[in-house]
């Protein structure tokens, strides 16, 4: 069995009172703490920045802390999430002129790095990195936008990845986020990824600890 | 005497407790809560957006949001901190070309208008929107960047911006933001400031309260 | 009495017969062919370009076209309409780098040059090109949106225009653009206008002629 | 025998008299009316926006309006387009960091949907969304540039696109734009295009029936 | 008489063997090497770069060597140029969002800071920021574009600037740029600058010397 | 044997006296001149433009000058490095929006045009424009960045081009640069490439020749 991480996705706790929320979480069983950052241009919204990241890690967060940068250029913030504690530092190839430089950064500041993919973004960036690739976050909805569902599509890229990255032979997590819940994870994991980032799904419940006790157990018998 | 107001800027902080600071600042007798919005566009850092200021109102906190937006293009933004349940709502006037426009956006969604005024910036930009400006901000620092003392020139600057002010018959606040401290925020005063923005004078003593008063001491002299 | 001219906003009319709509707005005592490009990128629209201005050059339009650019940058729309058939162009300062030399090249072009300020735009941009500038165009409105009605403040920025270009002693237009009608123009007039943008206020009308002889008697009045 | 369209440009149309040579060349057998927008952004050239198609709509045109939007960034553009009346509304997959969502938008429209590929474009983008694609449009030319004859190797990518649509099993019409005239239509077709657009070689002939029926011809022979 | 400077501009000198030409130019007589970066963003043209001036600095050159950045933005080539080896460094405020900011870069790296003003560009950037430029630079022609004639609306500007350098106590060089020679630099002086660019003036001839002692005897009689 | 060519990159010599460092390291054995030019957009640094190349024209260099645009957008640079005698231009897909154009731009001005590939970017732009492209540039360091080491993935990456090329029957030199030296240049050339790219290898070594001597010995051997 793969070793299966899930990863909730802050943006879905509350701002308020967020060091507490995170604490419940990862008492619930979570495995990484996943933080979304946008900076309206790469997505139209703004959320959170490398201050919030580097307040965690002073609250006494230890967890592996998965930040997805949805913002364009990357490279300054890469550095500030270095400097935060960042631990997955991903950003969407687009956002880059220099995607290689771009995961070295990461690398050299002592994180592990990763490539996001949207929806109609083809897997080709990936091929001349592997090297470079410690996680390949597909997205399975357009980030930045509300509301979402699970894009169906996300299946059979899921697939191709996860040849690409076995045919490599490098260790390179695969990733999805969004849409994905108790319903549909074993379903997901079946395709190919090993890692499931799950906002909503999991703060929008009363009972966190039950919530992902639930999706372990949906993926064991993936 | 004038109605001075002190507005703790949140990116002080702890964000892993913000609520509880929050409401901590304003027992010890702020007025409003400053909130820093930057989009590493605008300025070369990323902090906080419209779900952490919607956060607080759940949470409860009534004072007014003073939302001090450091992004660039700036009418998105603005129908965000509306429904985020922001009081105030100020830009940069070089961050939009329909100034006039996003000012109105802002008044029609309900809240107080205002520009901000980078050091350099002339003030020349007021004269034509005096009627839609709620308040006036001079930064005393640059925006974007830490470690900054207050800029002595903006005592002039201030000095002009309340005679602008006083002639134009209409109610506007005029802030000032950037190493404000209770050393010098007497002479802030007295060169024109009502509303004083302050981050790490009051969030980084132990005693918020003491602060606070401390200051209120010294604009009493004023 | 001033030398008035009257100038129908071309967006107001049936793009489908435009030819025919402008023949009849000159026929009935219109001066000039106003004439709005947007590029969605200046404003949040997009309208016409070149194409149109030539099409109504070849139809047989010899009234003077007057091309207002809410475009950025500027330099190639202004080329491309000076081939096109232009009479004037105007261009917002916000939208070049180098204002004087874009003042220039539509001089050069053998058309007559004018900058437009936004509502509040600060007229200082003026101060330093009133030798390479044929118009100046005032925006009662804030250019690109729709539904708005003529600012108030716009009158005293145009008696400030009209100190400012009587006492340049060079011949230079004074228009204004938004909200302008039958009910208000002898007011913009009065102000120092004699220039005035009309679109809807005449199109939307059955009869062109009677609401531009309507205009014509309010401008006797003023 | 494939379902063949011909889709005239309008960009060759007489501008001053839309209305009537849409009618003419739509009565003269074309399928579509081609609708090129372009922002002096993405092209180096201003066309006509939404209010062109809104007023054709009421003008009467009844016929499917096929809108290339040679913009970028997509998203407000299809909007208005939805707005104005458009039937397939197609863009460039550089143009947009969210082309999956832009997709989406078109058909929550009511609207068809498609991408269109530059030259030298990959048809890598294509692969994850042809669930939601009605139109592939391969430009034969570079858009926004004049007087550019037929790329030849635009016919070996028509083949793979063609055999992309095939196999996928999507209904999803293969649309071809740029150099296209009597000459070569037939072994375009025989390509695997079903769509045609074509401008000066329709628009600048005296007969647009003649015209349009010899394309015709030259397609059943292929 | 004031302290008159002579600044040769090393866009017009031989760039194959640049070292010999700026020996040659000082050994003249002349007092600054006047350095022009251009970007092909700020400006549409793009010409030498911070490693040019270090290879002038190791070729042995002790002039001051004053570098006007005709780019946007200015603060990662201000940290260049101050590594390079600059004596002065000049922006556009248009070009900073920043600017109290870039000046105090300019002087934290041990430079001698300034601001350059477009032809049309109002003088008001400079008010509050007096305290923080040892040099305004105005432009007499357009940046950036060739073959260009001394504007005569620079004189009147120059009186203004003179005036506000003169009131505010403060040590700054009034430098001008565009079109200066041996037939107008008298006229210029008398105008209030002190400091003058000359490129093909003194390049272009045969005998450095004999021109800049030509350019100093019209000096003398201003 | 390959026809094999060396291309000193001119960034690592002498910009003082940059005449006579050309003419010695041709006269050592070098083929062509390769020519960096940055625009501090592209990539973070600006080096030099037009000007320069032209300069090396007049002094009489008649190799062949290998222009690399390290640029966006590309195309205004091409006609003018086209002005200042370029020999081949090469530009990167990601910089431009119309390859194909841009690519016709470069051969229509009688140079040579080329493609390059970051060490992240798909080789899938070459497909469409194998017919227009005369050289293949992969960047075996990502540009504009100094210190770096080849790449390894780079030598998998040249093969695939190799055959690519090989499979198009076209003639299409293939380019490799950074960290290119004599330790590796056997093993690069037998990875598949025929021209190479070396800066500091060549000019920071006391003897030309010697250097260029020893890199054709290690060809002789791949």
């Amino acid at each position: 069995m793969a070793d299966f991480k899930i990863a909730p996705s802050i943006l879905s706790a509350d701002f308020a009172r967020l060091g507490e929320e995170v604490e419940n979480v990862l008492a619930a069983g979570a495995d990484y703490v996943h933080f979304d950052v946008m900076d309206n241009h790469y997505v139209p919204n703004l959320t959170i920045g490398p201050m919030v990241c580097k307040a965690l890690r002073k609250h006494g967060i230890e967890a592996p802390i998965d930040v997805h940068l949805m913002v364009s250029p990357v490279d300054r913030m890469i550095g500030e999430f270095v400097d935060a504690g960042a631990s997955f530092i991903t950003f969407h190839p687009e956002a880059s002129d220099h995607i290689d430089r771009s995961l070295q950064m990461i690398r050299d500041g002592g994180c592990k790095s990763g490539l996001v993919f949207n929806p109609a973004t083809p897997l080709t960036y990936l091929e001349h990195v592997l090297d470079k690739v410690d996680m390949v976050l597909l997205m399975s909805v357009n980030p930045g936008f509300g509301g979402q569902k699970f894009l169906p599509s996300t299946l059979k890229k899921l697939q191709q990845a996860r040849k690409i990255i076995d045919d490599s032979g490098f260790d390179i997590r695969l990733e999805v986020d969004g849409g994905v819940g108790t319903a549909n994870i074993g379903e997901i994991a079946a395709a190919g990824a090993d890692t499931f980032v799950a906002g909503s799904a999991i703060f929008n419940t009363d009972d966190y600890k039950a919530t992902i006790d639930q999706m372990r157990a949906e993926l064991a018998k993936a």
